[in-house]
């Protein structure tokens, strides 16, 4: 099957580059995948899915691949869409549901993202990759490059939860981790090039992993029949699944399979330990000002500075949408308060948005009947130092106290 | 709908109990469940799937719930059967396959048993539940609890892996270590029926678990276009995916759903520092001896005696498999290596049936064109003290080292 891609795109001022070559990004900014919607049209249908496998290739004929026999796959998606009653009412909303990502591969939402990027590195030749990460993308790309082959090298901040650096050298990445930030790792990555003859894999730095994160929005209107939610709440550090999933909606909406014209507001949620898009939303501007000593638990929102700052800002003006900060000292109470009531595995960056949803409720904007989409980008066991806790002890030399373990 | 369910059967003696209320074991043995298979043929037919969700719901004529309000879901199956190419080439393995169960909720296959038992415990009006666990289970029973709104009580090892301690505690449920083992955990629940009044969710000490892990063998029979594989290697502690997932091939061959009468043969695997099945397998023995000092990374496999030893050892041999004990000592190798050469995230008693394939292929047990499953019953990501590692690090200070980088 042919792709119906028709050229990439620079976000920043509508210069188009061919596909069908390795591109990375235009004066600095990132790149938009673009397609022949009329093409798709002629040759998808929603009843073509009826009978495709429950993963994101699902929508193939909105995805880059030029070749199936390159996929590089883990069986990433469809995540499932949980309704949250419980916690909805004691946030006091009706229509409450999250969207687990955390039974993806690598227990993150980052398995989607690398799945193309991987997947079209892989179609072009390319042997290996590179990616600085303070959390989960470090993970799934040495995953994704394992599966596909390749040699990958993650960079890290000293401080990434133990977890996300273990599970790179599992994977057999070339692990290091540096006595600095992810922009500094970013650093290493954009500086070791010439060097080293890697393909940077970095958040946004090249045109694919934006069309991953699609699928969270192409999943999400199939699995709500085509109508999408009055609001969506996602955290946002780099912010690419929000860019993807208002490009899906308007692609979805250009091909003529969404029910009606209305679109999600769009919510982008921070810690604030790191709100950088916060305050350039309520500010005013396009462009965000990098954010000085961040610092949260939420490692996935520990983006100081995001390169697709003004693709978020935009996509939230247009939808209607905010940016909202939640308070970092209270992290791990949302997350308590959100797995105990529901199950869900919430990691602390997900926890923020059941922060912004009180605040949202409280203040009005969003109205109790509304339905609303919370993302949780990732499972919350890969947390260790978040969810640290002192587990009461039993000692078996000892009568049982009934009494004391009924609490 | 109503369910198809036409009593509970002793495993041990074939006695038979009513179902429509709260069973446990008989003569301290697993009760079977048992259904009206023809009346679920005339019910249910394989083209009914194409139409249902990708959960173990779809599986529902074959499940034991009445009421499909009752069912408590986290969205849990069908999780990706992987084909691993490069593996099965170190392997000698034209045709290796790894069901991923990584990929459920709380990032193991625990979730599948969890979501049976506990379903089926809200739907009998049950509030309170208690479990012992060295592993996975303790989180998925916490989690599938809290998604129904009930208390539970987890009882751990102080060695069990932290994550797996911690993943209750988030959850909600009340939480305790004890200076002892599984066995230890497992008397505190029982002697601590009639003063806490909770239900003991422990291991094939309620019948439904089993119906849960059984959906393996179903999905990996639809995935597989209902043509069974050669060889499954499956982890072994308590057993119940075993048990369950020859249940279910028996049910899909009287259901005339599969395309041939051969069967798999079944290969329980487990490590040379807890094996007691496979002991008993040797001594050709129905009932195995408990295992003195176990002792295994691989927490799931550290189960020193299983009240399903005979079902599961009756299984091995009705299937013409047989039982394998991986060296402890190799598991983080066997884990490396899967995870590097295919991107799965394979936890160390999946590690261990690669040690175990090692093992079969040298022995010509397995021929090279044999179609082989194994089960990844979870992810790596929960064992950090299995996967601690030494990272090099970079000192940003110092000018970078590109050739050390390359290594």
């Amino acid at each position: 099957m042919p792709s119906f891609v028709t050229h990439l795109e620079a976000a920043i001022d509508g210069t188009h580059l061919p596909a069908g070559q390795v591109q990375t990004m235009h004066d600095d900014r990132p790149l938009w995948v673009r397609y022949d919607l009329d093409a798709v049209g002629r040759s998808f249908s929603k009843e073509m899915l009826r009978d495709r496998p429950p993963t994101l290739w699902r929508y193939r004929e909105l995805l880059p691949i030029t070749d199936e026999q390159h996929i590089v796959t883990l069986g990433e998606g469809m995540s499932p869409l949980l309704p949250c009653p419980r916690l909805g009412q004691k946030l006091g909303l009706d229509d409450l549901l999250i969207k687990d990502e955390s039974q993806l591969p690598t227990g993150s939402f980052k398995s989607r993202g690398m799945a193309l990027a991987i997947t079209m590195a892989h179609g072009f030749g390319i042997q290996r990759v590179a990616v600085p990460s303070a959390g989960n993308a470090g993970g799934a790309a040495a995953a994704y490059a394992a599966r596909a082959g390749m040699e990958a090298f993650v960079f890290m901040p000293q401080d990434t939860p133990i977890i996300n650096q273990y599970e790179c050298v599992v994977a057999g990445a070339k692990t290091f981790v540096a006595n600095g930030l992810i922009t500094d790792c970013g650093r290493i990555v954009r500086e070791g090039k010439p060097h080293m003859n890697w393909f940077d894999l970095s958040t946004l730095k090249e045109p694919y992993r934006i069309e991953g994160k699609k699928t969270m929005g192409l999943e999400l209107a199939e699995q709500l029949d085509w109508e999408l939610p009055d609001v969506i709440l996602y955290p946002t550090g780099g912010g690419t699944g929000l860019i993807g999933m208002w490009k899906a909606f308007d692609e979805l909406a250009r091909l003529g399979w969404l029910k009606s014209d209305r679109r999600p507001r769009m919510v982008s949620v921070q810690s604030d330990g790191c709100c950088p898009i916060v305050r350039a939303f309520e500010a005013g501007e396009r462009f965000a000002t990098p954010f000085e000593n961040a610092a949260t638990v939420a490692s996935g929102l520990r983006v100081p500075a995001a390169v697709g700052d003004f693709m978020i800002l935009d996509a939230i003006r247009a939808s209607g949408g905010c940016a909202v900060a939640a308070e970092e000292t209270r992290l791990r109470e949302w997350m308590d308060l959100s797995v105990s009531t529901e199950g869900i595995s919430v990691c602390p960056e997900t926890a923020a948005c059941v922060g912004a949803l009180e605040k949202l409720v409280a203040d009005g904007w969003i109205k109790p009947h509304e339905r609303v989409v919370v993302f949780n980008t990732g499972g919350s066991q890969k947390y260790v130092e978040a969810i640290r806790s002192t587990l009461p002890v039993i000692d078996l030399e000892q009568p049982f106290d009934w009494d004391w373990i009924a609490g």
